[in-house]
């Protein structure tokens, strides 16, 4: 019998919107949306909202400003009579009750295909909230409203999704597409210092690798950005989003080869977060695995001097640590184990994205533990310099 | 700030295979496809294998062939120290601790997405190894090997898994292709009877709606089909696994949009399968699903006699039950309840596939409770009628 040859593609299609006062009477890009989907007849669809538990206490008006723009614009779509809120940060991936609840209640409110789940929070409950969306009824329709500077320039414009299984992180997970993600700006207001600080570094990452041009922008405002100013938070989160998106389209979506995601920065910034427990947060976490990697590029002659100077200048301005005392612990094999870690993660090829120069990352498939050994003494001895340098 | 369109494509490609006896050292199909398969370097890869328990009692070899095939034709795929072994039948797909089982083996033998998982089995087994596999690690390459008439022609070649959630047929699960299926024609030697038989009936759906020329040719083999000829069960499975690709690649495989499955006397079968708790086997409840809704057809005038007649014959000549008291119980309500229930699962408009002629199925979006309750009359005094046929 003839072999059969199936093949055939699948279109996936999303806009990310930016926009302020999202669920504001005046505003109508939420209305305009669910008009614009409204294609299909004789369907009663529905909309079921998840919120951070973090972001609804500092937003205590969110339950009535939901129901009333549903009620007044979108009075096709019916809301859900529970708004359901999950704990945020990783600690809603770690806890299976917290799935279970959103799959029972898209089973209680008879959420359906054509119907939605609305995740409002940052990167750990989107993470969530997609992941229970993805595998209902094989697919609710997902709509991302992130909340936090990581989630609205990183992770909330992907195409990833995850809970963790028994202390393994991202264990359980689909590639699915949102159908929309709406990123507002004012939304940022209620982050503290660390969370607003933290998303630049995915920022930072990108332009490294990507785009000289980008990285001169940050460098020219890291004032503004360490201030909070919300125009240049703004420009940044277009730009990094914009790239985070190109990355995706122009590659292999869904991972099906052996192509890596925008990793820079991110092995020693793993293994960081697991020996402190995620008290350091991910995205400081990231701009101590950039400088490690940076440090680390410039002791093998592969990154300029004057480079790394710059990218350490940009991270410290900004606020960042560039060192934990973590790192040099048990004599630094906790992060040498780190590599290899990573190596089994990757499923036994090592790929490391070093910097050439600014904007042009490099990938390399060995680190030598003894200069990464050295890179990290290097970070022990650098606060003093940063601080002369933020005093200049 | 402008909005960010993202578009983009994902391919998906998979061969079903059609073979005799798989792992005898002989065969060098398994062998080809891990060479071919073979185009990243620097990755060790794995593969775990998880069978049907009943499949494996009634094939006590398996576990040695397997090993000594992998061990002398793939010895550089390293196959898991442990075959896992799981109960067949839908209530592997009931019991979340198997899907438990099947995420830690993943995790206990450091099953990557470089490498394998091996399903063999009928079609429930693979949709809980299909859904566990696409949801570990963001998805593992999953080959399919089933074991069942019905896997074999219909959902083991198709893009679909899942499990049961609390009662809920198939309420968690992905859409994700294999990347493989072997279809062998010996392991249908184990089967018995009525899953041997149960499998045609949806070949008989597929020829119904869409291939009067392959109805004919069922009408003309049924004497060899109910007799277990292997020949002519081979191109029955070849031409339903080629039809239902085709219907999943020309179509909308992931069904975002309201498009519905090939599923052609269904919503009758799936009542009548919940009201006889699952005594009723699949196929056995579809080809009465399919008499029904031919008899409903024919009584509003849309399917001619004769054709309705042949239709009768062809499942009555093959064996296939064409009634069962449950559907008269409580004068007919809980079937009729059916029809609400499958609107319900359909997101609220009724889409019911009927037949106007042997090879063209229409849809319409209204059943009329009092003629299907006519019908059900009509096969409750049917057997004696076909008994009669059959002794012709």
């Amino acid at each position: 019998m003839q072999t059969i040859e199936q093949t055939f593609q699948v279109q996936y299609s999303y806009a990310v919107y930016f926009t302020q006062h999202l669920f504001s009477l005046s505003n109508p890009l939420l209305q305009q949306f669910f008009e614009k989907t409204n294609t299909e007849t004789g369907f009663q669809r529905k909309a079921l909202v998840v919120v951070d538990e973090g972001f609804s206490e500092h937003h205590p008006e969110l339950g009535r400003e939901l129901s009333q723009y549903f009620a007044t614009l979108i009075p096709h779509i019916q809301l859900a009579p529970e708004i359901i809120t999950v704990p945020g940060g990783e600690a809603c991936k770690n806890d299976v009750a917290q799935f279970d609840k959103l799959v029972k209640a898209v089973d209680v409110f008879g959420i359906d295909r054509h119907s939605f789940v609305i995740g409002i929070g940052g990167g750990a409950l989107l993470d969530l909230v997609g992941y229970a969306a993805a595998v209902s009824h094989r697919g609710i329709k997902l709509i991302r409203i992130p909340t936090t500077v990581l989630s609205q320039n990183d992770s909330g414009v992907g195409v990833k999704n995850s809970i963790n299984y028994k202390g393994k992180k991202n264990f359980l997970g689909t590639f699915a597409p949102p159908v929309a993600v709406f990123n507002d700006l004012t939304f940022l207001r209620s982050l503290d210092d660390r969370d607003w600080r933290s998303g630049i570094a995915e920022a930072i990452k990108v332009a490294l690798i990507k785009d000289a041009a980008f990285f001169e922008w940050i460098e020219e405002h890291t004032a503004a950005l360490a201030g909070r100013d919300e125009e240049a938070m703004a420009y940044l989160i277009h730009r990094c989003a914009e790239m985070h998106t190109d990355h995706i389209a122009g590659g292999d979506p869904f991972e099906f080869g052996s192509s890596r995601p925008l990793d820079f920065g991110h092995w020693a910034a793993h293994k960081l977060e697991y020996l402190t427990n995620f008290e350091v947060r991910h995205g400081e976490a990231v701009a101590i695995g950039i400088a490690l990697d940076c440090v680390y590029a410039s002791k093998i002659n592969m990154l300029p001097e004057a480079g790394l100077q710059r990218i350490l200048d940009v991270l410290a301005r900004l606020g960042f640590e560039l060192y934990h005392p973590r790192l040099s612990e048990n004599d630094k094999i906790n992060l040498r184990n780190g590599i290899q870690e990573f190596r089994e993660h990757l499923g036994g090829q090592l790929t490391i994205m070093l910097l050439e120069k600014i904007g042009k990352g490099v990938e390399v498939h060995e680190l030598d533990t003894e200069v990464i050994a050295q890179a990290v003494d290097y970070l022990e001895t650098l606060p003093q310099l940063t601080e002369s340098r933020i005093l200049h």
